[in-house]
């Protein structure tokens, strides 16, 4: 479930641009208004008022927010109006450059969206930079983190919620196997991971609990300081309970000293149209606080204000 | 350059439905009806014939077809009326089934194809057999083969002409040392082959050949009789000069005692529509014979007669 609240009656593009024009005038910037039209608007729409300040002003929106914006405001706003599409793909290329390189960023992209989206990714992807996302992500990328990431870049799973349970059996105990000889970067589990549908790695980790009394991430903290291996662990999470994932990312974004807000953003922004309500009750559930008050509690003024309005907050 | 000819006015679907109709009816099939009119249509306009036959009478015609045709001109009229990205998907499944395992189908359907019509074909395959194409590619095969060919059916590359030419030499100078080492499973060197664009391989085999004196391929013929090499040697043609590829696949086909009918009416038919023409032109430089009459002394009846309309001949 998505918290993105979009009010009942939508101003049309042209009036919202209108105000977005407004906002940006004379000296400062009425950033209230940003966030009340943007930050209460869904993808198409975001799109069409994107379109619309194109053809009536002659200029890009985004440039516009980009210049009288700044900080962390400026980027979850940014990175807010973009098409979900095309923000995976500057994400993603943000990830392989040397800076900013996060292997996972990447595989949170290339586990946690659906089959189409990862492939409209991939098209943004080619679009924006004239490369391929694999081909960056392999050349950015090494050893067995490379081995895992390439293909779950790669991968075009089915996404129907036919399970072979035959096939679940016989490969919960292929990754048992691979789990006690610590082959953790072997051929037939990186396959397994990296290939079967979400709903067929669902029932193979059911029936590796089944069959082994643990659940398959409990058994990969052999070595608990391991780097590969939580990647591993994580991996898995994602394809099979993002919500959880999410809610660890979110919990070390916040608790961090002095907040990590490059996840937060990130956390919010990709998942507000998404299931940023099901993440949130996950946190509640876990830290005994809820999930707003602990955002609020960590961040201030208008970036603090549009990570809410994207939580819910406010009249939409 | 395709060799399909498409007559200059081309009769109503139903029209041509009605005809497809007489040709099934009463005792013996029109075998020379048939030919006549499918293999002188394009993709869209078989697509076209096959929907409105539907609608006409409730029966599929590919059914149809199948009930009255048999041996080789029973596959080559089935194949040809596929629409491309499901006759793909099609040849590529029966490429991961025991019997019929082929890695050279793969490997030559991730290649040669477009990166929008592979994705086409991947998505196909999720419709018809309610999975991923890498994931029976990675099921069926092992070790070396698996390594190369699953990322080759994953990918999606970047189709642009642009070419980055330090790169190209860069990567030619990996490509020779792995060589150089016999490392002809090295993650560098599968990177390269599997995830650049073909443009860009194709300056990285120039540079190659400017660097180092031969051509790729040619350095990759250190043991002639090696299974890996010989289909590394042809996924690096089917990436860079596929009609040099089909020729020799259509060389052998026809060479061979017997001939080799599945290799054959593949070729043909998954071409004809796309750059035949320039394969036969590479058959008779190679082979100092036009390919149709090579095709011909070597077929008979009614395969031989689709064949050859496929290539082009007779009145479209």
């Amino acid at each position: 479930m998505a918290t993105l609240k979009v009010p009942s009656t939508v101003p049309s593009p042209s009036e919202d641009c209108e105000q977005l024009r407004k906002a940006f005038a004379g000296w400062g910037t009425n950033e209230a208004l940003i966030i009340e039209i943007l930050a209460h608007r869904n993808g198409a729409q975001r799109k069409k008022i994107q379109e619309t300040y194109f053809e009536t002003y002659g200029e890009h929106l985004l440039k516009d927010l980009d210049s009288e914006l700044s900080s962390d405001f400026q980027r979850v706003v940014l990175l807010w109006t973009l098409d979900p599409a095309q923000r995976d793909a500057y994400l993603a290329n943000e990830a392989t450059k040397k800076l900013t390189a996060s292997n996972w960023v990447l595989m949170e992209i290339a586990c946690t969206r659906s089959s189409h989206h990862l492939l409209a990714v991939r098209n943004a992807y080619h679009a924006k930079y004239k490369k391929s996302i694999e081909e960056d992500v392999a050349h950015h990328t090494s050893g067995d983190f490379r081995k895992l990431l390439v293909p779950l870049v790669s991968a075009f799973r089915y996404e129907g919620d036919e399970v072979n349970m035959t096939l679940a059996k016989s490969e919960a105990k292929i990754v048992h196997q691979k789990i006690c000889d610590k082959a953790y970067t072997d051929d037939e589990l990186i396959r397994i991971l990296t290939t079967r549908s979400k709903a067929q790695l669902n029932a193979t980790c059911n029936q590796y609990n089944n069959q082994f009394g643990n659940a398959i991430t409990k058994d990969l903290k052999a070595d608990p300081e391991d780097e590969y291996l939580k990647f591993l662990r994580s991996t898995i999470k994602c394809l099979t309970v993002p919500e959880k994932y999410y809610e660890k990312v979110l919990r070390l974004a916040i608790n961090k000293l002095g907040t990590d807000e490059l996840a937060l953003t990130r956390v919010v922004v990709t998942r507000a149209e998404v299931d940023l309500q099901r993440i949130a009750e996950e946190y509640q559930r876990r830290n005994s606080v809820p999930l707003d008050r602990a955002i609020a509690g960590d961040t201030s003024g208008d970036y603090k204000k549009m990570l809410l309005a994207l939580m819910g907050h406010g009249d939409a």
